[in-house]
């Protein structure tokens, strides 16, 4: 199979709404008037990003899933995307499973594919997502103010969980691993909440790195510090709502440094909470304030009683 | 050094005409009205796309501008480009004139850098390029009709002769290797005639991967086919101007299917004659007439009588 069959066979799809799709030298996208594009490009590596036996169906969700997300951390709607795929070999039995679960996430999120290249090389997945907002609104990493509250969707540290029990270092029943290896391996990015949060958040980021080193991002760019009620945070492991137990200090650290969680962390005036929680409840997406946002720069993690929780872990840093 | 702080040190720059650029989850890009966006992405990967001793700063320069070529074969103008790289290590002594190879031909061609990725891997270089281009007026591969000319601009072949050469394959003076090897390394796209050719060519395409290959992608989409003539595409070698000599077989396989060579390929009707060679002066770009397109399917290479020039020689295939 040579390249421009393999394009055929697995990645050729029409486009619907795009005027250009794949087979030119571009593809031509047309965003509506008043609209701004929106556009974030991420890269997967074999044994940095997924290990090498990760079903190539969960992989292709969780490439396109991992760019959505930072479509929903901006407010955008998602328009179209494209794929540079390097593959040591044209293997149909990797490749069939791959686009499947591409493209049931792109259908799911009406993101065509429109372009791309590929290449033989070490497994390297590089995608970039085109998505539109209205000119003006899409939320940002420096709009958070002092007063603001800091809030989370969904839960946090179930795919840090899962990479740990991979490693060796954490056990957990069958049941609880099924399911934080499925956070770790088909995230489900928050494209509704964050289109929904649009004119309701001041600030927003996907959390990909760890809830701190991302919120570290929002903090510096916003000139702002922050405060996070352990407690809350302690309480966003799905896993310890399913019975996994550890002592206080791992649980802590997997809500708050984990990584590869790709949910939202946003924040919103306290006035806004009523419609925080509507557009939690809009999207079907479960929304939690974890803390807030406070003008003395730095970043502190208090306990039920307000004492300052000791900690050493941080963000995620490919070159750390 | 830290992927924060490699980003911020080589490649973090303010841009000047996207709302915003790099450091949030999203970089926006606001087309003018009227315009549509074109897009396109190329990889490439060590080994396979460039020889790992090749200069760094030549290496930044090619990786934009072979996408920036595919931009010129749709006649948009570049806006801005997202570059993801997966590196083996963080070496400054590499990034840096890297970065200064990159930047100098966006800069040259007034194209910001607005976002991207950066993780630990085996080297990749993953671009995509965002150019404008009035709604309608993009050139496609599917424009050629029967009876158009075909042309191309500049020369081809000198890269496929430097890598023959590389490969102890081609022997050559020091002048010829020296000229054939920037031919490799650092390819100029096409980028002001590609808009010169908006409203006079009929298709075009960008000879990435050799001109008959590239071609076929034409005439297939086009559903027509061509003749070229072997004597007008033998003399597209530079190297053979500068004294490099070869059986003219070899010479022109080397046009015909070398690859590498970012120049545009395009049709436009003989009464367009006089505004392609207009468009090719004020661009300052040669451009030279070697064939026409036919209603008859197929690619047809004719010697200086008319016949058939016998060819086995094929476009590059990475998995053929």
């Amino acid at each position: 199979m040579g390249e421009f069959e393999l394009i055929r066979r697995f990645f050729d799809r029409p486009v619907r709404r795009s005027p250009l799709g794949v087979g030119d030298d571009c593809a031509l996208l047309a965003p509506q008037p008043g609209m701004q594009l929106a556009v974030s490009s991420d890269m997967l590596v074999e044994g940095r990003h997924f290990l090498s036996t990760v079903d190539p169906r969960r992989l292709g969700h969780k490439a396109l899933a991992v760019n959505l997300s930072d479509l929903a951390a901006c407010g955008a709607r998602p328009l179209a995307f494209s794929l540079s795929l390097a593959l040591p070999h044209a293997d149909p039995h990797w490749l069939a499973p791959f686009a499947e679960g591409l493209f049931a996430l792109a259908e799911a999120h009406d993101c065509e594919l429109v372009g791309g290249d590929t290449t033989r090389g070490p497994l390297c997945i590089a995608i970039t997502v085109y998505g539109e907002v209205p000119a003006g609104q899409a939320l940002l990493r420096s709009g958070a103010r002092a007063g603001d509250d800091l809030w989370v969707s969904g839960t946090l540290g179930d795919a840090r969980l899962a990479l740990e029990i991979f490693r060796g270092r954490a056990q957990a029943t069958a049941e609880v691993f099924v399911a934080a290896r499925a956070r770790m391996e088909q995230p489900e990015p928050r494209v509704s909440l964050g289109q929904a949060l649009r004119g309701v958040a001041t600030s927003a980021i996907d959390v990909s790195d760890g809830l701190l080193g991302d919120l570290a991002h929002v903090l510096d760019r916003s000139g702002v510090g922050a405060s996070v009620d352990a407690p809350s945070a302690a309480g966003l492991l799905a896993a310890a709502r399913a019975g996994y137990t550890a002592p206080a200090p791992q649980i802590l650290e997997l809500v708050l440094a984990g990584g590869d969680d790709y949910e939202l962390a946003f924040t919103a005036p306290p006035a806004a909470r009523q419609s925080v929680e509507e557009a939690g409840a809009r999207t079907g997406t479960p929304v939690t304030r974890i803390g807030r946002v406070e003008a003395e720069p730095g970043l502190r993690v208090l306990d039920a009683n307000g004492g300052l929780v000791p900690r050493s872990f941080a963000g995620f840093d490919h070159f750390a």
